[in-house]
């Protein structure tokens, strides 16, 4: 949960964030209703960089974006991953009960046309309905501005079963899970064969788009989960500052974040390496809901938080330092000769490593769900979100570390679990899967 | 859910409002920190209003602050009812665990002191904390503004019960609430001694609230029920606009007002006709978790919708109407002889009665928990509050008429209840429950 970068990254980022800022081709209109967007916005396939491996799109506008502020749904890559992230989230997995890869597509393409009008700031149907039919759309949106709502869908290993005739288009990437030390996994609350996640910095924007492509889905899917998140725990943008999260600390301080177009080709989009070129342009989304026992930490003396973070509490530096971006020295030691980041710091596992380079883009939220029942305390902590190339190169090999020896495992338990391939961006004409199963 | 009130009591509204404009002594500062305060903000009970009866606050500020702006926390009456309706919500019931006065008392001098800290957007405790102690503050709310943070004590009839030697001290109109037709009332979601209300423009801030309070009151209190709320469903400020609920009407369109300062004497504060003068000033507030079958409503025709509420969707007009705030005519009649507003619709139940004039501020919020384990659909719908200077007289007779009656009730399932006496304003130097307690 907090930052999974490797010593000394934080000032070669800096470097990049300075020289970026002038490249960063935002385009903002003011008034009402305005548009704010990409420089390529509605450029689909065109935006593509001039490097082999993924392509890439141009940096996001900033997040204090006014509420009338539009994020373009066609583009390389879907929305709601290098955007910035907004303040909330509704997040639902679908099991499929459509049998045959004909319902499949029509899902797919309804959805596409709903999730382009609701990013619009428009109603899924016609304003003027017919009184004898149901609405087209729920109605708790009219009136709403855009309020930058992305929609983002992924697909689980269960689309590539026996049901659609994709077994050999499932990517070698898109495996289950392993099974990690201290897993306390509900299974009401993982998988799922389709995801959707919709961020907006309203949060009724975000599950009114939920709600209506569960709607629309009927006869073809039923939700296998929901999760609200009530404030966002990453930046993903220079330009955001970075969140608190519920145990208070500065959470995601070395996140990957959009501009630095260099990381996200290496270590976010699906570029040439994978196995299925439909995914080119993708990601893989590693969703995890970890419980926070927030009443154990709240008793934890604030010496130990930050012994168990490795970070300081008030200013989100690193041990020694004065500011939160202060570089991260993992072999510094004190005057005791005992290392500043203890061994089972949070921030020193989660640290890319020097073999594997893991790192992710986190975009996770808060979350609260009233009382655990058994135990009389609060339901709440981390609904976490990554995004990343290959999960075997990122979340899979980063959690081993964690779930072996992070010294935050006392305060916090994985209740429930999914991963998502998500497709490449829609292009003019095309919608979600167009590239797999058109 | 929609609006009890008269026929035709909105034209004389409107024009209160006109004239009430000008008499509303808000005091705004601009910039990060600044206050935006009531004109008497700090004058606690020297702002009484001249008439005999319940003491009168100016009129609230405008509902578009910034996010810097704060409510004061002491004032004639408690913040959280006459402020203009925050968008998010945090609310918990507690069990007292205490077992004599001075503990409660002690208690509810704590919670006082903090939550004055957080509504004034401070930590609980100092920002240089003991680093081998708990911090006073759980941290999640550092660098976020006070983002017009309330925070709303209420009592339950618990506390009036042989432990604290109260019993005397039991405002008869703290009844338990009678089981109305249709309940489906879940003990969980249920009852409980004590009530936060926090609310706020930043959710985070909201929770903050709630969490910390129940950590300081570790030892005398245990949470029994918690409700996250994602978007108000009330407007209670003539500046604010008329939101819609989870079945995409506008709800609220003849609220009470908080500028409606004879509205708010006559319906919401507790008056000199109390038994029990301790909580003249206060105010009765009734919860009710009102889960919505959006699945089922979402299946319904636009026309039976508008039927069943008595308003059209779009402009929240009454039938016949074209503009929200248009009067509704509870006697009109079509072409063919029928009531324009159905004998069972929503509004024409909850309106206040000739006999009755019952009327209610309505302070609730939209909610979702996630999926029903038992039926795979959205547990959603409408975390209903509401403020009255008398349930016997407001919630009681309105919900006897809605239970027995409404159209609605095919599409809705109360699922939680609760009924709490809210003390008066804190003055400087007092504390929560003083009138009661000191």
């Amino acid at each position: 949960m907090a930052d999974p970068s490797p010593a000394g990254q934080s000032l070669s980022r800096r470097r990049f964030l300075t020289t970026a800022a002038a490249a960063t081709g935002v385009a903002m209109v003011g008034g009402m209703g305005a548009l704010v967007g990409y420089e390529l916005a509605a450029g689909g396939a065109s935006a593509t960089s001039g490097t082999p491996g993924a392509p890439a799109s141009p940096a996001p506008a900033a997040s204090d974006a006014p509420a009338s502020a539009t994020v373009p749904f066609r583009d390389v890559h879907q929305a709601g991953i290098a955007t910035p992230a907004q303040d909330r989230l509704a997040f639902a997995a679908f099991d499929l009960t459509a049998t045959d890869r004909a319902a499949l597509g029509s899902l797919l393409r309804d959805w596409t046309v709903a999730a382009e009008r609701m990013t619009r700031g428009e109603p899924v149907g016609p304003p003027e309905p017919e009184p004898l039919a149901p609405p087209d759309d729920t109605g708790e949106a009219i009136g709403l501005r855009a309020g930058r709502l992305t929609i983002t869908v992924g697909f689980g290993s269960g689309l590539f079963d026996e049901r659609f005739g994709l077994a050999a288009r499932r990517p070698a990437a898109l495996a289950e899970l392993p099974r990690f030390a201290g897993d306390f996994l509900e299974p009401a609350r993982s998988g799922g064969d389709l995801a959707i996640q919709a961020c907006a910095d309203d949060p009724q924007l975000a599950f009114h788009a939920v709600r209506n492509l569960a709607r629309l889905g009927r006869g073809a899917v039923v939700m296998r989960w929901f999760q609200l998140g009530f404030g966002r725990t990453a930046s993903t943008s220079s330009a955001q500052v970075t969140p608190r999260n519920l145990q208070g600390f500065k959470d995601g301080t070395n996140n990957i974040v959009a501009e630095d177009v260099e990381l996200m080709r290496d270590h976010v989009w699906v570029g040439d390496e994978t196995d299925q070129p439909w995914l080119r342009g993708g990601s893989y989304l590693v969703a995890r809901r970890i419980r926070m026992l927030i009443e154990s930490w709240d008793r934890t003396s604030l010496g130990e938080q930050e012994r168990v973070i490795g970070r300081q509490k008030a200013t989100g530096a690193p041990p020694g330092g004065a500011a939160e971006h202060d570089p991260v020295d993992l072999a510094a030691v004190g005057p005791d000769g005992a290392p500043l980041v203890a061994a089972d710091a949070h921030i020193r596992l989660a640290a890319a490593s020097a073999e594997g380079n893991e790192r992710i883009l986190r975009r996770g939220y808060s979350y609260t769900d009233g009382i655990d029942p058994q135990t009389g305390l609060l339901d709440a902590g981390l609904f976490f979100i990554a995004f990343q190339k290959d999960p075997r190169q990122g979340f899979i090999p980063i959690q081993r570390r964690l779930a072996a020896s992070d010294a935050l495992n006392e305060y916090i338990r994985h209740t429930g679990s999914a991963v998502f391939a998500c497709p490449p961006g829609v292009g003019p004409g095309g919608w979600w899967g167009d590239t797999l199963l058109g």
